[in-house]
């Protein structure tokens, strides 16, 4: 625990500002950018902060889905909030990211109180299962990615990623063929995850098309997330898969367990499969 | 292969006139009422009317995010659609559906032409597998159900479902407790599948708890689905799966394969958990 109050960077980084009649200003860091672009879940957590700042009673993004319009890049944002139902256990808005070059994201969240929504029932039928990987200490670290790569991906500085080295061969140019990614995730800042971040935690691991022979950059048409639960403190792990890679597009599911081993968010994504590079 | 264009019921009642402005004026059939309220896949496929006449040249529904306000009902509806961006492959348009008594749903799509899509990649990397059922005439029919079900389902009407027996024991309120519902699916009336008609298939069986033990009305929060591929003539495959029921919701993943054997959708909702019955 720390003794002060320190600001983490991911609060830092997508605090909002009010401007009166649900729209809010943001700075978009280039410390989140992987290429040229922000990244699209660290977008979504911005998101979040304006949601949670519309709808304070409901400060969880029980489900965010965002469709993405063009690539978000440093700089100041405005996020408009528009809630469209208000009553009740949940609460659905329509949000806008748009920066001076054109509109980055359009998103539709409803939003709870995820500790009074759990209320309705105490039924637990869980199928999923936990991603089962070696201890942090035996998989591969991020920080230990090559300096290109780091230089390329800077928001990689803000994670604390530990890849399970059945299925981290795409850092060796040696593609495991499997479609699935699964990592230990921590803040390298030592924040602790909150629903809120789970946002960005969805789409921080590279694109499951890496350990498909076939890296570059996969852009998101759609993002869906589920915020099922707040996680507990400590590590999480992140397992990702395709299931469908068909027709130029493919699907990237993402499970987020906490170190209480429950399945505290449950995302899905359709991006374009990468181009070949020099393609 | 019919002599004359018959119109269909799906067609029929889903039809939209246009107004203006990307208004359009719909006519909720009480055919597709399961209750009181009419279906949410229902619901979904006149929003992909309204989509295909604003967008003619994207006429496949690819990602569509519809969150649920409040029930349809049948009776007249107006379909609003502002399309937020419309260049390259893609097209991405809010739509909203409102009735006198309040707003239905708000929804995001992403459309295109899937035909010329796939043109990108003809990369195909499956590990999803498609279910093996037994033949239909050896499944448990829908039209045999009980009469009073297909009373307070109307829907029912308009389908021919062909359950998987090994899933269907909630039928004889013998519940399988899988989480698992499967089954044959194709229109009453003879209609072939299309890539439109996947937004209400989609949502077109019992909701996954009745295999819990939990029957009752299961209220949708948020729906994604991703059209994939236009379906081949004849019977689809329809394989519902909850993971994870916890805290008063549960995710419910739905794949549809067609009967050339391609997965041509993925949908998954977040559903509240039915309230026990008398409870």
């Amino acid at each position: 625990m720390h003794e002060t109050a320190a600001i983490h960077e991911l609060d830092r980084d997508t605090a909002v500002t009010p401007d009166g009649d649900g729209r809010y200003t943001a700075e978009l860091s280039a410390g989140w950018r992987a290429g040229g672009a922000v990244n699209g879940g660290y977008l979504l957590a911005v998101v979040g902060q304006a949601l949670r700042a519309e709808l304070p009673t409901k400060p969880d993004p029980v489900a965010v889905s965002a469709h993405y319009l063009s690539a978000g890049v440093p700089g100041p944002a405005t996020v408009s909030v528009d809630v469209r139902r208000d009553g009740g256990s949940v609460a659905t808005a329509a949000v806008d990211v748009t920066q001076e070059g054109g509109a980055r994201l359009t998103a539709l969240a409803t939003c709870a109180d995820l500790s009074q929504f759990a209320a309705r029932s105490t039924e637990v039928r869980l199928t999923a299962s936990e991603p089962v990987l070696p201890p942090p200490e035996e998989c591969v670290r991020s920080a230990d990615g090559p300096s290109e790569i780091r230089a390329f991906v800077p928001m990689v500085e803000r994670l604390d990623l530990r890849f399970d080295p059945a299925h981290a061969g795409w850092a060796m140019s040696e593609p495991g063929m499997t479609g699935v990614i699964s990592a230990w995730f921590r803040f390298a800042d030592g924040r602790e995850a909150d629903a809120l971040s789970l946002l960005m935690v969805c789409d921080a691991l590279p694109p499951v098309t890496f350990d498909l022979g076939m890296p570059g950059w996969a852009p998101t048409l759609e993002l869906t997330v589920h915020v099922r639960a707040r996680p507990a403190p400590g590590w999480l792990k992140v397992r990702q898969e395709t299931r469908n890679l068909a027709g130029g597009l493919f699907e990237e599911d993402c499970e987020i367990w906490d170190s209480a081993g429950r399945l505290v968010a449950q995302s899905r994504q359709l991006a374009m499969v990468p181009r070949p590079i020099g393609g």
